[in-house]
């Protein structure tokens, strides 16, 4: 896939490499976005696909689609966010997407309660929402206690309004390629791969986690046929997950032309399990203490500053897949309004 | 995984070698059923899983199921089964579900219609059998005539007695690790790996085949947690398929510890793509001509007298996963009796 007009507008620190370290040739050669065959190119770092920038041009799209929605003459997308307890992350988490959500013209209501609450509780709830015509889409912001069971909730939500993809339905449907909710992390990754122009057809790809949320719907979308429903990467994936030998892992993310990272475990991924000229997408969020500053901060699982020097892209975190996640959300809300899907 | 005693009386073949013809050594060593780890053996071919032998036992412990079923006074597992057209294989399939049920106490009705038949006509059977209470699994053999969708009627028919597993809930559940119906092949693969004593913790295992009745499932069942509710294989899986270039499969399955091929494609596994002591496990169902006899005859997806020269364990076709599918829906009817899963 050539890398269109929209790519170039999102990637930056392009070219900005230094001199080759060894004067070795770049493996990847040829896959610059104006797709010209180069026999010599100096090594230089990977393109930094800037989530941020994604994201806005996603949102972008939205409150476009919002827009021309309304003007003919249907009523404003509307999200529903279930809160529990006072996890400082879910806060936080949710606090970002009411404001992205509101950003882009969709309204949204936050329903906050407390960690005690009942199961019952909370079914009645979405029960509720379920019927309220006004209500677009429904998330229930996850972890939730562990007195409640996940799936049971998750399975409340009404197919046609779950936004996050995670209804037992929405599962399957994606693993046949029917049209389903992407669940928001693996289409963001689905769309960071294709805005970026990354060639997915006969590819090796290693998804890393195997998480219901993240790691299988990935796998599921960059394997599956691209001539489908819900089109397909058309990909050989391999699922690597905490089970898989180090030295086993290595031997597959060496083979790979696009590794996925989705493990939860800082610097998982160093560049001696890099194939020259890989794209990098890094899906970890780890909060770790930086020994020089003796301060948190967010890292993902990728040894981004010595794997950036051997891949052909590689996303930040922050500022990389987190973002496109929130402005997927918005983009399933508008979908649930339009009733696109179902 | 050790190899019980089970697995020991149903394999054939095993240390019935030859001289070794080159006189290394076998890579395979300490695989054996003992666990024993000897530094020299004889390079011998493959033990050849009967899975006719293997497909007696699960009957066998399905009739005693059943037996044990109808002591506590319940009624006796029914087998609905939809047949529609004159699809020779299908016709052949059917007779020897009919036949397996009967022999193991599993009473079942055969519903014919003409390949004419309507879809609505189709869920207005489906409906009512879903609705009688003395039908506890209900199979549509298909594939079905091109005017029927058939996932709309693989839906049509309730999850509680979808003992083919093909129901958007059924694959959901599979794919998030929840006790479900398991489709028979994907549950034939397993049930062989298992009785067999092959390990798959851990190992390399590619599945040659993304087909969302075969390929797909068998996937799903052998890369997820071995803890969960369904538990899974906890191997590292690598899904191939017709846009895998060719160069690239062989590099996946000179890897593998395990390789399932379910691609329709004869002779597809040949022995240079295939470690020394893999497991090979055939799903391939192909009829070619013989250029010996001028005879049609049944064969797999892998070259079987090549590849039993350098593999640990292999399944032949015919004789091999078939059987085994067979008596996987049976045991998946004796579970929807029972209900079990729902």
């Amino acid at each position: 896939m050539a890398l269109g007009s929209l790519g170039f507008a999102l990637l930056r620190g392009r070219l900005r490499g230094s001199a080759p370290p060894s004067g070795t040739l770049r493996g990847a050669a040829g896959r610059g976005p104006a797709g010209r065959r180069e026999c010599v190119l100096p090594r230089h770092e990977a393109t930094v696909i800037s989530g941020t920038e994604m994201a806005k041009q996603i949102q972008k799209e939205v409150q476009q689609g919002v827009e021309a929605w309304l003007a003919l003459g249907h009523e404003r997308p509307h999200l529903s966010i279930v809160l529990v307890g006072d996890n400082p992350a879910s806060h936080t988490y949710v606090r970002n997407k009411i404001r992205a959500a509101s950003a882009v013209g969709i309204c949204s209501e936050l329903i906050l309660k407390p960690k005690e609450v009942s199961q019952e509780e909370l079914l009645d709830i979405t029960d509720q929402l379920n019927m309220d015509p006004k209500v677009s889409g429904i998330l229930v912001q996850l972890p939730l206690p562990d007195h409640v069971e996940e799936r049971t909730i998750c399975n409340g939500i009404a197919p046609e309004k779950d936004v996050d993809g995670f209804h037992v339905v929405n599962v399957g449907r994606l693993c046949l390629d029917q049209r389903s909710f992407i669940p928001a992390t693996a289409g963001a990754v689905w769309e960071i791969i294709r805005r970026t122009g990354i060639d997915t057809f006969g590819k090796n790809v290693v998804v890393v986690g195997r998480s219901k949320h993240v790691g299988l719907p990935i796998a599921m979308l960059l394997h599956t046929d691209g001539d489908h429903e819900r089109p397909g990467g058309d990909a050989t994936v391999t699922i690597a997950h905490r089970c898989t030998p180090r030295a086993q892992l290595k031997t597959q993310t060496q083979l790979a032309d696009i590794i996925v990272v989705a493990a939860g475990v800082p610097k998982l991924i160093t560049p001696d399990m890099v194939k020259e000229g890989a794209a990098v997408i890094d899906v970890g969020i780890n909060c770790i203490c930086d020994p020089m500053t003796a301060k948190t901060k967010l890292v993902g699982d990728v040894d981004f500053e010595a794997v950036r020097k051997k891949a052909s892209f590689i996303t930040p975190v922050p500022g990389g897949v987190g973002p496109v996640t929130v402005a997927m959300l918005l983009r399933n809300t508008l979908l649930a309004a339009q009733k696109v899907i179902y």
